[in-house]
This record gives structure tokens, C-alpha cells and sequence, in this order.
């Protein structure tokens, strides 16, 4: 088994973080995205969807999307339970990780890929107005979620779960992307220094 | 328990198709996107996302997120298994959810939402550039579906599966985007059809 992984990228770290937390360790295939190895004919033939991360097996089968990976991962290591444990909990782990995934990670993401001039290569075409649209999406979903954590350890409740790991990487894709969390939202800013000061944050 | 629906638009369309699969009948309560009755002070205190479906537990939990509602019910009535059995079945159909949802689903709503009139009052700002930047993107992902399709039944092999719900809602959603898979791609259409002739697919 091993996993194509990209350095900084968002996905990628995703992974890490979810695969640190459960202790596994899967050997890491580099894929430069600077150099856009990506989207070159040898990595294109294990995901031509061109995008990071995959997960190789022994078998040649391959694995895409980051919460595909780490769903395997959980059905093949159940602990420390990542994805909930009981219909309601994993019902609500699954709708935090979206919420966030969509609401943040996504937006966040569209500001970076959209108004970053680092960006006009691998984006094309850029659509800067479509990146300006997503800033103020950025800050109604953080407002939303400082409001949810205020009596809460995790987004989840007082159990760690994946839609922690994707709000933690959401919120530091914010700096490339040039947008801050307001000092106003203290709840936020709590839990992404908790989550940060975990072990896993530096996978 | 009750499920907050909205007609014809494609994520309360999922749910309802899931239900139809799974032999689960839940009382509806019509919410009328057109009305903005999704934006109003009602239905914001069920989900302040704004977005249907919903669904309202007997206690007063609120479930949002299409997928995992329907996660919820999956571990609630794991016959027939919609989300695959075993750890790479399920990551696999959590890998062709996804993809389908970004590449399919995500780039329709996007040219729908962008650039259908009648949405002007729906999505401020409409953004015309992002809508036509992802018609291609559309087109891209049903040839990439199309060769996917050649030697399999359904998205995932042998067995249905949520992901070929999320597929079903994202090509019957081209048509208000006024996109149209293209003659040529026989397997999507085959595909397309065997799935819309199943009596979930009038759910």
C-alpha cells in the first residue's frame, strides 16, 4: 500500500492528519504540485481525475477522495472511532464534515484557487469574481460555526471526529488564501488552537 | 420524525429515492423553494443553512446534509446496503458519491444556478463567468463516466448504490441547467435509463 501525497495541499494533509490520529503509517509517494506532477502522464494513470491524494493497495486497486481513504482506514482500524459510533452520531459526523467541507473548506478553497496569482497556471480559466463571491461565504459560515462551538469541546461534541481534522486544515488553508478568522469569534479560535496542539496537526 | 422536502430540486430528490430503495416511508412536510420558504424564519430554526432536505427526529434533532440523512438511515435499515458492505466497498461507493457529487452534481447546480434566470433572486451574486466555466466541466466528467460505465451495470459494479442516486438527480438536473449529455456517450444513456426505469427513480 501507498499513498500519493502532496506536501501542503489541504486533501492531502487531511489524510495524514486522520491516519496520525489512528496511529497507522502508509508509505508516502511525494507528488509535487508546483511541478504539476499531477497532472503528468504517470500519476494521471493512477487517478485521472488528476488530483491528490490516492491511495495505491498491493493489489493495484486505487483509492480517491480524501474521506474515501479515510473511511477505509476507519473500516479496517475502528480505533479511535473518527466517523462516529450509532446511526445518530455517524449521521452527525457525516453532515459536520459536509457542512464544513462545503461551507468553509470549499469556500476557502475558491478564494485561494481563484484569486491567488500563484494560481492562474493551475486554475484555468480564473474567475476573480467567483473568488470575491466566496469571501464573504467564508466569514458567514466561521460566524455559524463560532456560534455551534460555543458550548462545545469539538465540532461534534466532546469526541474528536474527521470534521475536526477537515476545520482544522479549512482554517489554515485560510492564510495562503489571505483571509483571517475576525479575533471577535473566540470560540473558533479556541478550538482550532486545541485541535492544533494536537500531535496529528503536524503530520 | 418528519422529512423537510422540496419537490423537484435534486438533494431532497436523493433522499426521497433512497427511501424508495430502502422501503421507508417518512410523512413529508413541503417546503416551496420558489416561495423562499427556505429562507424563511420558520424553517431557519429547523436548519439555519437554509437548505432542504431536513429531517427532524422525534426528539427535536435536526438532520441536514442529503448524504447523511441518508447515512442515518442506512444504519438504521442496513438492507438493501446502499453505501456497499466491507471496507473497500464502502470506500469505494464513498469514492463514486463524491466524485459524482463534485464532478456531476456540483458542476450542474453551478451552470444552473449561474446562469438560469429564473435563479436571479436565488443566488446573489450570480456569477455568469463560473457558470460557463463549468459546462465543460460537465461535459468532462460524462466522458470520464462514460468510460467508467462501459463494462459495468451500475456506477459501482453489480450492485446499486447511492452513487448512482446522486447520479440519477445529477443528469435529470441538466435538463433546467439546459445541458444535454451528448449522443455519443451510450453507456451514460443506457446507464441513465436502466436507472430512471427503477420506481424509485418517481420518488
Amino acid at each position: 500500500m501507498k499513498l500519493y501525497d502532496a506536501g501542503r495541499a489541504p486533501n492531502p494533509r487531511r489524510v495524514r492528519i486522520f491516519l496520525a490520529e489512528k496511529g497507522i503509517e502508509v508509505p508516502l509517494v511525494p507528488i509535487d504540485l508546483g511541478r504539476l506532477e499531477h497532472k503528468a502522464p504517470a500519476f494521471i494513470a493512477v487517478n485521472p481525475l488528476k488530483r491528490t491524494p490516492a491511495l495505491e493497495l498491493d493489489d493495484g486497486t486505487v483509492l480517491t477522495e480524501s474521506i474515501a481513504i479515510c473511511r477505509y482506514f476507519e473500516e479496517l482500524h475502528p480505533e479511535p472511532p473518527l466517523f462516529g459510533t450509532g446511526p445518530l452520531e455517524c449521521a452527525m459526523v457525516e453532515m459536520w464534515q459536509r457542512r464544513i467541507e462545503f461551507g468553509l473548506l470549499g469556500t476557502v478553497a475558491a478564494v485561494f484557487r481563484h484569486l491567488h496569482p500563484a494560481m492562474a497556471e493551475m486554475e484555468v480559466p480564473q474567475v476573480a469574481a467567483w473568488g470575491e463571491t466566496n469571501k464573504p461565504k467564508v466569514l458567514e459560515f466561521l460566524h455559524f460555526l463560532d456560534r455551534h462551538l460555543a458550548d462545545r469541546t469539538f465540532v461534534c461534541g466532546d469526541t474528536f471526529s474527521v470534521a475536526d481534522i477537515t476545520g482544522l486544515v479549512a482554517i489554515d488553508f485560510m492564510k495562503p488564501a489571505r483571509l483571517a478568522v475576525p479575533d471577535d469569534l473566540s470560540n473558533v479560535k479556541r478550538w482550532h488552537a486545541d485541535i492544533s496542539a494536537r500531535p496529528s496537526a503536524r503530520a
